[in-house]
């Protein structure tokens, strides 16, 4: 095996999900692959001398131009079904006519899984070197992707919404401060279901991670809402 | 980079924390490598066309002698604090003179972390090539281990008692029909403390999760425990 990496370690990479709220459906960042119409993960690979949540931070603030992300590794992907050189083949061709069938990136890669919380909003999405396009789709609508990225979104969701509550703490998908009827529409389009009102509210009182603001003025209303923030940690 | 790697993907490595409850302690298994004393997590390589769940199994299997294990991965290690080529140099040189400076396993490795619950009884410790012992510790007592490996069993523990109550549901740490008693046992072992018997009680019943059957006859005892089992899923 005599291969140039271009100081990458060969034989692992990573795949970040990256979700946003949108105020009403919960997102993902898709790449489009040059000429090929190909959808994948926004994904990248580990510099020699560069410990591994550094190059996902990295990939992340050249897609994102954001710095401060709530980023979290959930699973690691090994199997050989991943392993479809054909395909890495014709994106790099789409990109450069010379390569070699012993290219670094024709091996076997066993990828790092990443997800990403971040503000919908404060994101200008940009494509890398391989590819078109960058942008968000419905979680509950992705297309058929390459490689064993459908299984990494899911993957990625199962433990989102697993861990749903203690996430909520770091959690970049709110403004600072939001009412009751904002944090359940977040809730329910993480878990993909509709909430009952007044067992939401009671539940989320109880876990004691919210602290409670004045009433938002909206005018004359007798049912102005409350505001909430997550309560700081220390 | 020229490496012979002797048909495994190099810079990836598994470690795998392996416990076992005694019916009173939690335990690990740790090896000590041949001629340093130095003890660490039992670990291994990936076969270039191997899938990286079945690596792992492999390795459980040459250590513990067993084929039906709960095994989970819980955390990739990617740090560049991990990276101790001259450790590594010590550890091969103790088992072979001749090793060169460019050797494959001194390279930087990311390492995959599994670990597994295992039936205390039921296995027979063997080391493998490089080490002179594989034992039980335990894991409040975890004496000072290579590379990064007492933060990976710390990685674990906190995975471990974060989902208990889910893992319960295949784990291999306690006889197919146990006491309420015992189940508390394996819980403290665990959670390393005290649990209050009325709670724990309501608790474990309360998530559905056990058949009560016949009362463990002992013998005109008016206390004699009923015992339980794990639901079968489906």
């Amino acid at each position: 095996m005599t291969l140039n990496t271009s100081g990458y370690l060969p034989h692992i990479a990573y795949d970040s999900v990256i979700f946003g709220f949108s105020g009403e459906k919960l997102k993902i960042l898709l790449i489009e692959y040059h000429n090929t119409g190909w959808l994948a993960l926004p994904g990248g690979f580990v510099k020699v001398n560069e410990p591994l949540d550094e190059a996902v931070k990295r990939g992340l603030r050249e897609r994102t131009g954001l710095d401060q992300i709530f980023l979290e590794q959930f699973y690691t992907f090994g199997s050989l079904e991943r392993v479809k050189p054909e395909i890495m083949k014709k994106i790099l061709t789409a990109h450069d006519k010379d390569i070699s069938d012993d290219h670094w990136l024709l091996d076997r890669f066993i990828s790092v899984g990443y997800y990403a919380l971040i503000d919908y909003d404060k994101v200008e999405p940009t494509p890398d070197a391989l590819s078109d396009s960058i942008n968000w789709y419905d979680v509950d609508q992705i297309p058929e992707l390459l490689f064993d990225h459908n299984f990494i979104v899911k993957k990625a969701l199962d433990h989102l919404r697993t861990h749903l509550d203690e996430k909520l703490l770091s959690v970049n998908l709110l403004p600072e401060r939001f009412t009751m009827k904002e944090l359940q529409q977040v809730y329910e389009a993480i878990l993909g279901e509709k909430l009952n009102r007044a067992n939401f509210q009671r539940k989320m009182l109880s876990l004691g991670i919210l602290d409670r603001h004045e009433k938002l003025y909206s005018g004359g209303s007798h049912k102005a809402p409350y505001l909430y923030s997550i309560k700081k940690k220390g």
